[in-house]
């Protein structure tokens, strides 16, 4: 604002004068806090995953599973450094467990995702029940389940972990607990909430819960069965291709509460149109490979990598081969809160 | 009432005078409008398809599919004669399709359930898609939406239908139109409501509606296969034995607005305890057999025969070998109305 | 069906095998089964209130409210002789209390409403606590709840009882109890419902509760000043004046699960379009006065009258002076059931 | 974690060498990112106004309306400095309105509302209506409406203004734009939205939407009101004394999706038990008075001082004379994302 001399130094008086009683003027911070548009800190960035598996196998030289708790290399975003962010809401890891380790029990109130990477046969335990992974296969741990992982392959396994721990940490919601031992027991056979809940039939008692989906496991086999299956027949969107979101079968909603998660398949030789959406999101490519343009970045991606695409990010895929990603993104939290917007550009 | 007689006289000359403006007393008929429990019309009866079949492939002799529109049988309630309901709320009935015929497209307000007994291969179309039937498949036809059915197989083909078509007339509500051709045109794939919304997953843009699910077959290959998975690991529930019902996977609701669905496993040698429901219901047992007694009734059924017990009518089962039943019920209006109960009896 | 009567005797004798066995074909009575449109047997009827009086007062020389437990008169639709019913799925009766009665108290499946008519501070009480009752207030007995009434004043109280009898009845979910003594205990003060939800504010640990809502007295003077104010400024639609439906506070939805209910102001000298809706309403006329035509049938009303319209008949009012019109209706039941249509006609 | 040197060099050169990858441990934070219990980085503080009303009326002389867009000084939590927000999801500000001053339309996605301090008669419009505002009154300024403030009186006008902006800036979600004009045309009458959502009635066509309540104005006089016939008759909480929510007719649900809004009334020499929960809250005192004690920490507050307690601080309140508290907090967010903790203590 332009304005006389004795005006400004009379304002910038009255600001220290009230700074001190922990007073600030709005009328000098109205565009930084009340923005035209978003602009995201995060910036666009792809781990390319042949890079990083040498430093990941590395890690499991240095650490055991048992000693870190969680053997994960975390994959921070370069606008969001010290934070361990992957987009302000959301965090990204890769973890590592070798044969015969163990990564013991606990449970927190930051709900995670796992999309295995490589590796078939380890396993997670959530709530009292085994689930067996297989690449591609998106495996959901609730927010407060007990929860381990084993390996009792021969082979070491790789996955992608996605937390909402700095949404979690914004909004002072974090508890975490150990379980008293290493594992949980079990109490109901591997497949039971598969076949209790995943079949679209419920239990005829059953009760809706607010929270993650009481299936906890979304094998790659039948989610990508499904997704071929609708690409095959269907015209695919100008802007995302052909884009399912997994949900909860119990309520139709999101699987989780904080974290959308997709599988997208993209045909070979697509080229999508412009697009941008408020939740920042991190892909994976499980299938295929191509690149992703974010403004002036382009990141050229292949089976296995991971990248991130900041909020409202205008960004395009063009691929050579048919191609699928699994992404995830903060999205129902900005539909619970009335505030998630998308555009498709021309 | 005991009262003197010059009351009595006095009130029944009231009685007549106002009655010609349609008055009448509420104290006459309290206990018959405000009843202490409920008491079905309906009775306890079984159709033994053994006995049927004949006379349900004669009528094939006798009129083809098109002149019918619907070649079926009705099931009455000996309880509710006159009103074509097996339930004072639901309608039941068997249709034979035979190998060659269309039964033309129309729609209504009554939303219908198909649950094939004999034969392979006939189709249903719904809203410009079709899907193949096979014995154990559950099929909806939701409200308002076009329908009409083929048999291009070398075999007849009969199923149950399930309709809330009583309820409807009650409240005032059936609409019906032909469509103006035979059948309707194909606009989707086969297999594409199954994949878009059948795996655990949702288009991304999807906007929940009201009404039945938009998967609109429920193969009994799957179903079968959670149901008896569940039984190898689960504990029975006394009452119901395993018990499911069939939801909308894009709310996790009931599969169809008026009509809940079920599908049931009794164990070898089960006997379930008795209970007691206000929603009366059809079943109709596709593996297996037993006894379902109901009060003085003893009603014994094996595999394609179908039974209805009345709304709180205290029932139990007693089966041989491993019996798997379908029913279908009024719950879901009861429940939506908050008039449900269940009695668990010792 | 125009056939060879060789065929029609065939048939003929072929239903009367079958109908041994509980089987009617369908394709004789597809049509009124299967209807093209909704043709209610409930007729329009109008009770007026000047003419009903007398014999209401004369049934308080009758019968005293005690042995009556109810003294009601059931306004029955001559469409629906010995039913009880003034719709398919409604009752309707005016109800008479006499200075220093008692109404015991009961409890019933069945909702019921109550529109005052005439007299001033008569109380109801409901599961523990007293509402003082107003002409024109409207008053909500939910479903299951101990409910008594007194007139502790020393003029006659009337109110329209209007109850969701005839479903309940339909569905077999008729439960009923008397309590112990003839009036509940109260355990809260009067206006504690009206002040703890029904102020835009909730306890901040409320629990939605799936029923009635938790406010039972919908006073007529804040209802009526609502509405009066919104007809000062906005627009009347066409078809239906002003038109507002009572809400449960902690929910948005209806105020009561089974009957949906309604005040309506139609300005000075205003005729509405024509109108109609599938399910069919009772009015009754608090303030002015006109007419309701539906098809041939003129009913001219004035206050304290009570009309029914059935359902999907097409209707339209004619006022003289401002008429303030209460009413109530089963589409609560069927917009949950997705069966509810309206059509506003040129 | 304690272990030989030649580890802890061979872990830290590994750590450099990853960084460059965008890589970091996660073993080496798993306290920090995935904490035991929450410790927020806000701390109580109380803003006294007494204190700060002179510095408001100062910024009247060194700034107008119009040229600072809205006049506020924003109350910066001591440990988020730098932030603008008092608590991590939260803003506060006090703005002032001089007699014959407009503060221009715009609208934002960030959400808004008013608690009116000091003045009576100010004006705001929303989406084409105005409320007229009065001391206490708790106004809403909905996500994305337009909206404008007034003081046609004589007198200054000062309110609390609360706002999502950390959260929205969080989820890089915000939008803003001005109005082409100064204010926005009226296009409904003062009063209009009370009428037509406040009366527990709606329009008999309302459509349920997201978002805030259709409602935009909570008179002090009413809820207040309630809120002391309330504690008249009702126990009080012995952690919460009597605390109401402020709600959306139209739902049941909180008044914003994004803040919850309560009224709480503390009697006369009530001393509350500890209490906590996640969501940190802002208070602000309408009548009477006492002391919070949060931790170590006691805040002694008056009549229209504000007051933060961050969250999972534990608190207790006593006071002197009859108190009446207005507070805020994101607890809806929590809710919805199924992560609020409330915790009664002894």
């Amino acid at each position: 604002m332009n304005m006389p001399i004795e005006n400004r130094a009379a304002r910038d008086a009255y600001y220290r004068r009230i700074a001190g009683r922990q007073l600030t003027p709005l009328w000098e911070a109205m565009s930084a806090l009340v923005p035209e548009r978003p602009r995201s800190p995060a910036v666009p960035h792809l781990w390319s995953y042949d890079a990083i598996r040498p430093w990941l196998m590395e890690s499991g030289d240095l650490i055991t599973a048992r000693e870190a708790v969680r053997r994960v290399l975390i994959l921070e975003n370069p606008g969001l450094a010290g934070t361990s962010a992957i987009t302000p809401a959301l965090y990204a890891g890769l973890q590592l467990i070798l044969p015969g380790e163990v990564a013991p029990s606990h449970r927190h109130t930051q709900t995670a995702l796992r999309l295995i990477v490589e590796g078939d046969g380890a396993y997670t335990a959530v709530d009292g029940e085994r689930v067996t992974m297989r690449p591609g296969d998106f495996i959901i741990t609730p927010s407060w389940t007990w929860h381990d992982h084993g390996n009792d392959t021969d082979q070491p396994v790789v996955w992608l972990d996605g937390l909402d721990i700095p949404l979690v940490r914004f909004l002072d919601c974090g508890f975490a607990e150990n379980y008293p031992h290493e594992t949980q027991p079990l109490i109901r056979a591997e497949g039971d909430a598969a076949a209790r809940y995943g079949a679209n039939m419920l239990p005829v008692d059953h009760v809706a819960a607010p929270g993650a989906a009481p299936i906890f496991s979304y094998p790659y086999a039948r989610s990508r069965e499904a997704l071929v299956r609708l690409a095959a027949d269907a015209p695919a969107d100008p802007w995302l291709g052909h884009k399912m979101q997994y949900v909860n079968p119990a309520t139709g909603g999101p699987a989780m509460p904080t974290m959308g998660t997709f599988l997208q398949l993209l045909p070979a030789a697509f080229a999508t149109r412009p697009y941008r959406s408020t939740d920042g999101a991190v892909f994976h490519c499980i299938e295929g490979g191509g690149e992703c343009r974010i403004g002036d970045v382009t990141l050229a991606f292949a089976p296995r990598d991971t990248f991130v695409v900041p909020g409202w990010a205008t960004h395009a895929f063009r691929v050579r081969e048919r191609t699928i990603l699994f992404s995830y993104s903060d999205r129902p939290v900005q539909r619970a809160l009335c505030l998630w917007r998308e555009e498709r550009l021309a």
